[in-house]
């Protein structure tokens, strides 16, 4: 088989762990398989490079942040390599440009084009096990991009598809994808399988394991991943596209804290309203979550919306200030609220999902303030202060056995 | 003007440092000049490279540590380059490979094969100012190799021949060459003006102040140089063919304490003798100073050479065990001594220089133990307790108005 293996910075943050990396993959060679390992920077090495840049100069250009920040994929890359080589296998390492990462020139968050494999397959071809520092690439002027935050999941992905590996295996510090927090869910159990939808809904919910734009791209190219511990090492959760044996409901109950709500109350009910609204939302680059409108009083609606906390005073400014029509209503922020939810495609033929879900609410006396849903997940969003609380009583009723 | 400048390690040790260069660099822009500054890797960023690599493979093959490395050179490119950016300054920082360093594939000592310099002249055109990362190209296979330790000032003095560069300028924590070492020799004074033989011959003494490598290619391509202070930034020391007024005789003196000497005594006057003596020691890579063979008694000769005290019990042992003549010969070894030595160019045509020479000696009551004399230098061997005294005594001779 062909494997590319990810790595992340914890995975490799000092001399045993890469030494227990270059483990992993030489035992994984032996089996007879080819093996191409993306690696990200060591442990805090990219906070390190921002703050010494940050001291020169806070407003340094991105091209140069890209040539300064991928200097630390550079340096793992070739001390995994310096590793492996200790354990007397043949091994190459090599940087984002060397492995044929073409993209875009937005520095710091470029999009890759194409990777021309030639190098790697190349240096396969004379069994070599080969290391690919992630995170990076180089665009048509010949300068050093960077893929932004997680771009290391997005670069082995891209490779993943573009060698047609069998398999894209992702290291990291837990078993798998769990159906809970196992830190506040007492009965949590590890997935083992989940498809492309559920791992993205899973990912925007907080329970991050990989980087999104990398299971897209997954997704897209059909890539089969696999989530598994550095520590175990056994089998963790495959994400593919189609599950074979679909007996579980739901795949997981997550929460999420970073709400912050806004009810823009009476509003007169004219058409293109909501869309004024959201545009001049979208024009300052606010993420809205959920959405709620309802039928108000006296022909009026209110709309209500939920944002990452961070975004919340710059929402409330563009409202106040660039749409007429709300210049004298109500506008309320409230940040006390949590999301929790649930997701798994089996909830699409299974209506009773929601059901079961508020009726465990019920049962724990707590309030919902918001519902949502889409095809493979239900949101409600409740105080914060009841948001452990109503993951567990989800879970419980979900996942019955375990507790 | 073109200049192309150089900054060592320690003149951009810290953020302070950085910022310091960057004036240096942009005042020299905004004189009218156009800039190319090479940059080594901040203060002790190699040596911790090093350690890392140790830590994990001590046998690390030679590619991957040039790998490795090379990322400390391109951190503070890319660093001075922001600092640039926050003067307002154009400014772009390239790679070894980027600014096209060509190498041939000797991992860890690379040679420059050529430099295609369109990227650099390109950014100039553009009025840019061109930080370029020293130590570092790239080889035929696209891999990354390294120049080897001072390999810095020999990526300045190629790009400098390359662009026909109007001068090549060292930044230094010195005002320039000196004719002593100032803080043992009061009267010691800096030098306007030294030939590239000179340059080469106050290097190998000890008055290590560039690379010899960089000297010997600033001779051959006649790259004018110029030592100059960071701190001072006051005229330094022009390095050049020929010098325009030739009133010094001498350049400096220096002491060597580094001199392991080793006496072979009563050889038989056999033919081929010394070249077997010197062939064997060649090939364990002992670099042999000073030589002097003397007539001995009854048909024999006594050799005695020097060289560097690591090397002394290595060339004990190949003397001993691998040339069976020398089998049951008195060979001594002797560590007390140093070496100190006049150079200058100005000797050749002055014979006088090496009387003036031992008269300085011969009122201190220093004793001589060994004489080498070439065109521009005359060394001498006595006892290390003598050396600082002597160093004083014979610059006091040649520059009597300083004391």
């Amino acid at each position: 088989m062909l494997i590319v293996m990810k790595f992340g910075g914890s995975s490799v943050a000092d001399a045993e762990c890469v030494r227990h990396v270059a483990e992993i993959i030489t035992d994984c060679y032996e089996e007879g398989n080819s093996v191409v390992a993306v690696v990200s920077a060591q442990g805090d090495t990219t906070d390190d490079l921002i703050a010494k840049a940050n001291e020169i100069n806070p407003k340094a250009s991105k091209r140069e942040m890209d040539m300064l920040e991928s200097a630390g994929e550079q340096m793992s890359a070739a001390l995994l390599a310096m590793a492996i080589e200790a354990r007397r296998f043949p091994v190459v390492a090599l940087l984002g440009w060397q492995a044929g990462f073409m993209t875009d020139s937005n520095y710091g968050s470029a999009r890759i084009k194409n990777i021309d494999t030639s190098r790697v397959r190349e240096e396969l071809g004379k069994n070599k096990i080969v290391i690919v520092a992630g995170f990076q690439g180089i665009n048509k002027y010949d300068d050093i991009t960077t893929l932004g935050r997680g771009g290391s999941d997005t670069s082995a992905v891209a490779l993943a598809a573009s060698l047609h590996a069998d398999r894209c295996r992702f290291y990291k510090d837990v078993d798998g994808i769990l159906t809970a927090d196992p830190r506040k869910v007492p009965g949590a159990r590890k997935l083992d399988e989940i498809t492309y939808d559920e791992m993205l809904e899973l990912a925007t919910l907080g329970a991050q394991v990989l980087n999104n734009r990398a299971v897209e791209m997954a997704k897209k190219y059909s890539v089969e991943l696999e989530i598994i511990s550095t520590i175990t090492r056994k089998p963790g959760t495959i994400v593919k596209e189609v599950i074979s044996m679909e007996k579980m409901l739901i795949r997981g109950v997550t929460k999420d804290t970073d709400v912050a709500s806004i009810s823009i109350i009476a509003l007169p009910d004219t058409p293109g309203i909501a869309f004024k609204i959201f545009s001049k939302l979208a024009s300052k680059n606010i993420n809205i979550d959920i959405i709620l409108q309802s039928i108000g009083r006296n022909s009026t609606k209110d709309i209500i919306f939920t944002c990452k906390k961070e975004y919340a005073e710059l929402a409330m400014e563009t409202l106040r200030s660039s749409i007429k029509e709300l210049a004298d209503l109500k506008i309320e922020c409230d940040m006390s609220g949590a999301k929790v939810s649930v997701v798994g495609a089996g909830m699409e033929s299974h209506p009773g999902a929601a059901a079961m879900m508020f009726e465990a609410l019920y049962e724990e006396n707590v309030n919902i303030r918001m519902i949502a849903t889409s095809e493979i997940k239900i949101s409600v969003l409740l105080d914060a202060a009841d948001a452990d609380k109503a993951v567990s009583a989800i879970h419980k009723k979900f996942f019955p056995e375990e507790n």
